[in-house]
């Protein structure tokens, strides 16, 4: 299976890789000139290149555009301490959600400092690319944070909507937020936007503010754990291998 | 919310604590003498005592015994490198799983050395005991490994089976594998026990050994990320969080 890269663009015919991934290729995969790459925009776009050396590309297949996958799942969580935040986007990557949002809650711990929000961000989408290539994802999944519980979970606010054909399936409207609370409803792909809570739990006021509520089933999960089953159940409900209960 | 803890015996009106756990509760959870802690001997039976500071615990509620969630559910994953298997047990025992298996498969590329065999197991029961704490779990998880292919996957080895009333709820013999294959079939709670292969796949022989073969969707995972989403889907089909595809 050839290595799965991303291109900032392969509608010119002129594909280049990033340094990082030169070093990917050449280092890690070492793979040599002339060999097969997979080959995206992180947009639907796909095309099986040959790797020239350096940053060339050669394409040798056609440019195909994929679809994003319907409906758009959103997995919000309360920013966790630690590394816990770079792993559950990794696994919500591979999962196959489409975005990962880190939400700021009235019962978070953990708190990023206003100067480092760009780089802790910008730390996320490099974990989400490195792990969309090892699961050969032909979208990018979007990773926005640290977002206010109030900005999610709005009445106006909440996850991706895709537009139809007319908008060419792009990002077009929000859809309203389920909450992860212990013995809640099983979810449902009709609401496949999530926010999973921090260890101590949503205030009433975020109860409140909320009105659809999701559980995860008997057993205490961790607050990363929670996000990443959530986004495997969804995903799983979404590819059919499992059916929603009612 | 009490702390949860694990004593060796409950049985006897005496629970006493480990030294680790004295140091958990006394320092990581704070906990003073004279609160509640929520104890379980890991094998069904659970009592709300009293810490009584040091080691000793003071039962202060009814011994309960809980009985094993039905079916059983076993998940195996060939080695991985690192810490790969630390977090895979701790997942998955969050998750719900009765019993997780390390494998050795014709592909896997990590090895424990012969030597730490004992001592490596022993780090992941550790893990599997602090997830267990973390969940409240009356059950701990059996964590096993490593076995070879054939022994966890051969015709007459397998999963865990529960006997029936009159076995007490024990374990009495092995259910069918069912291997993880890219396309196999949705995940049923009729093979219970499954297996997850390392980055490499499956050899010929390894395929060709055991018919039962289940797909986690279109996403290509990591190899403990299969293990896990394979946890969360059982252990949500067994809960009714999700139904069979069928």
């Amino acid at each position: 299976m050839a290595a799965h890269v991303f291109v900032d663009d392969l509608s010119a015919g002129r594909p280049a890789l990033a340094e990082d991934d030169v070093h990917h290729l050449s280092r890690v995969l070492r793979l040599r000139p002339g060999e097969a790459v997979s080959v995206s925009d992180g947009r639907g776009g796909w095309q099986l290149c040959k790797w020239a050396g350096g940053k060339a590309l050669e394409p040798v297949g056609e440019l195909v555009r994929y679809d994003r996958p319907s409906p758009l799942l959103t997995v919000g969580f309360a920013l966790t301490k630690g590394d816990h935040p770079q792993w559950a986007v990794q696994k919500l990557t591979e999962a196959g959600a489409d975005r990962v949002v880190v939400v700021m809650s009235a019962r978070c711990v953990a708190r990023w400092p206003a100067a480092k929000h760009g780089h802790q961000l910008e730390r996320l989408r490099q974990v989400a690319r490195q792990a969309a290539m090892q699961s050969r994802r032909p979208w990018l999944p979007v990773v926005e944070g640290p977002v206010p519980f109030s900005e999610f979970a709005g009445p106006e606010q909440g996850g991706l909507e895709q537009g139809g054909p007319e908008q060419g399936g792009a990002v077009t409207g929000w859809s309203a937020v389920a909450l992860a609370v212990p013995g809640g409803a099983p979810l449902t792909l009709s609401t496949p936007t999530v926010l999973v809570g921090p260890e101590g739990g949503w205030t009433e006021e975020e109860l409140a503010a909320v009105p659809r509520h999701f559980g995860l089933g008997p057993h205490v999960l961790r607050a990363e754990t929670a996000a990443v089953a959530a986004g495997v159940l969804l995903a799983a409900l979404r590819a059919g291998l499992v059916a929603e209960i009612g």
